[in-house]
């Protein structure tokens, strides 16, 4: 080594001893593998493509929206929303996808040391922005109810000294629900703030959202995605409804132009084009339920799913049955983790990617019987 | 007052209560003024439109790219940049918008009480995101040289004990210019990170950027953004360039899907269309000239710009002058602070544009001299 490669390297090894401490010692959050060609049934986005009407507006995006800054509070957009969910515009926030949503929560609500709360396994993400922010998470079980089709948040669920407790519902990766009433209880009971991610709750059928309760309970935040029922996950576009109060704080926290003109505009154009979600909606169910047949004929078990996946059990061989599914192109979820490890989360996909995983775990599960 | 709205009035401010201290205490982040058919020299656009093969790209993209999650680490597009900047894929990062990877610079070297450096005046949002992040801010002023032209950093910038020095170069809003070879002897001389964002270097000429260097020091990350001479503002996307040791860690705090799929495809056209982006360079630094010949004909002044816009001197007359021109549809930057009070930050608009001000300006600065 010549003295400048020497000098060079205790300099890179100083900048590094730079970044935070917690930083350095975490791994990282790892999104879910994505590889060309395969079938993708492990992330859980919607099997069908947006609604025509996106792809036409896509079309009409002039030169001039490109050139000039976004609108920073995403103006259109939160309008239309407001007038599709039924509260006022001052009670919505737009985030570049509902992670970037998440991110503007745990930097407002959390200073290092302070408490997030959520029942656990549940979304990856909500554990590594508490590292990031330098905040202290306390997970819970879930519990199964006494058919096995539910997991119950157990009671009590630890509230305080919490400053937010946060719960995906519909549950991911379970895809089971807390009914509205028991989050509604929550909120009475905690005195910190209660967020609910309802990113699958377009597929959970009615009366499953908390937001038609949201004057009622000032201290509840609500998560809405386009990555889901919009099929807008390469848009990136998240909703955060809350107290206009609350909103006004979090509105200084998100980067300014945080939600791009594109995104702006197709999500406007998504959530108005009500009839089209409906059918995504509808056919996705109607796969669901033909892929549970299939699946449950192949002598595999899930929680009663409310989402557009199932969390299957598949015992000891569910990481054998990731590889080999793996190999033959098709991509399911697995995690190599004591609560999960022998479950793959499967998403409903178009009819003829179902069929190939059908086909598939036949040959498979058979060959594991044997 | 009913007993339950006095119950939730109650509830509301316990929650409000709930978000961390120094971001209720903050105003926020003002972003430039938008008003719709304004003419916007207030916020340092590009007069000109994106690459033509950007809007033939836009028109490809299929309903598969809006409906899957976006390439997490933009590959494609980190290669492209890599290889048009001469470094390594794995020295780059790319952000939702430059704003993006301020904020993750922030997160990830910033503890609360720790130390972040910068001139001033310059971007606001560098103060902002202190706040934000509890960090504490040092500025020192620019002070000017001798012919009154430059806007230099005044020897010895205070150093330490700084996690983050932080230059804009060329400076907003000043456009002015600090010598590369001033900077690394700032690098050499910190113990702290140096973050030198270029977001106007493509104005600024030959061997205006830092990044020729980058190896040369590994406490230097220097900042692109598409939002200037890019020409896609709208888009959102920036470029964070380091060695590679800190990119790995900053991937770790960005949002696993930060910046989507069509700004990805957008911004890798960009960066290869290069033939059109010198034209748009050339373009916008001969208008400048051209607007710097009639300003300078009005009486006006300002340091020599290295960039896309101008700070005048306006004297006392500086928010009149802002005011007026915004009541004839001309936007441009008026600040309310001390330090820039007397100045206007005027970005070089497309000709008919720059017309338009330069007719505006000479009835007005005739009045107001009578």
């Amino acid at each position: 080594m010549t003295a400048n490669a020497e000098r060079l390297s205790r300099l890179a090894d100083h900048a590094l001893s730079l970044v935070r401490r917690e930083i350095r010692a975490m791994p990282g959050y790892t999104p879910g593998e994505q590889i060309p060609g395969a079938i993708k049934l492990n992330t859980n986005e919607c099997a069908y493509p947006p609604s025509p009407r996106v792809m036409e507006m896509l079309g009409r995006i002039a030169d001039n929206s490109l050139r000039l800054y976004p609108d920073p509070v995403s103006r259109k957009l939160r309008e239309v929303a407001a007038a599709r969910y039924g509260v006022s515009p001052d009670q919505v926030l737009a985030g570049n996808g509902s992670d970037d949503c998440l991110t503007i929560l745990y930097r407002a609500f959390l200073a290092p040391g302070d408490r997030v709360i959520c029942p656990w396994p549940t979304y990856g993400l909500y554990d590594t922005l508490a590292t990031l922010q330098g905040a202290a998470m306390t997970t819970t079980p879930f519990t199964f109810s006494e058919d096995g089709k539910h997991w119950l948040v157990p009671p009590p669920l630890p509230l305080d000294p919490a400053k937010m407790i946060l719960i995906a519902n519909p549950n991911n990766p379970s895809a089971t629900m807390i009914p509205v009433d028991e989050l509604r209880r929550l909120a009475d009971q905690t005195s910190g703030v209660l967020v609910v991610d309802e990113a699958y709750v377009d597929f959970a059928g009615d009366g499953a959202s908390i937001l038609p309760w949201l004057d009622q309970h000032p201290n509840v935040i609500v998560l809405r995605t386009f990555s889901k029922s919009f099929s807008l996950a390469g848009a990136r576009l998240g909703l955060l409804f809350a107290a206009p109060a609350l909103i006004a704080q979090l509105m200084k926290v998100k980067d300014s132009y945080n939600v791009n003109v594109l995104t702006q505009a197709l999500g406007t154009v998504a959530l108005e084009d009500r009839a089209y979600h409906e059918e995504v909606v509808r056919k996705t169910l109607a796969e669901r339920a033909r892929l549970e047949n299939a699946l449950g004929a192949l002598g595999l078990r899930w929680p009663e799913s409310r989402a557009n996946f199932l969390l299957c059990d598949a015992g000891d061989e569910a990481e054998a049955v990731y590889r080999a599914l793996k190999r033959e192109g098709i991509l399911v979820r697995w995690w190599d983790t004591p609560e999960l490890s022998t479950r793959l989360r499967i998403t409903v996909g178009k009819p003829e990617e179902n069929n190939r995983l059908i086909d598939a775990l036949k040959l498979l599960l058979g060959a594991v019987a044997t």
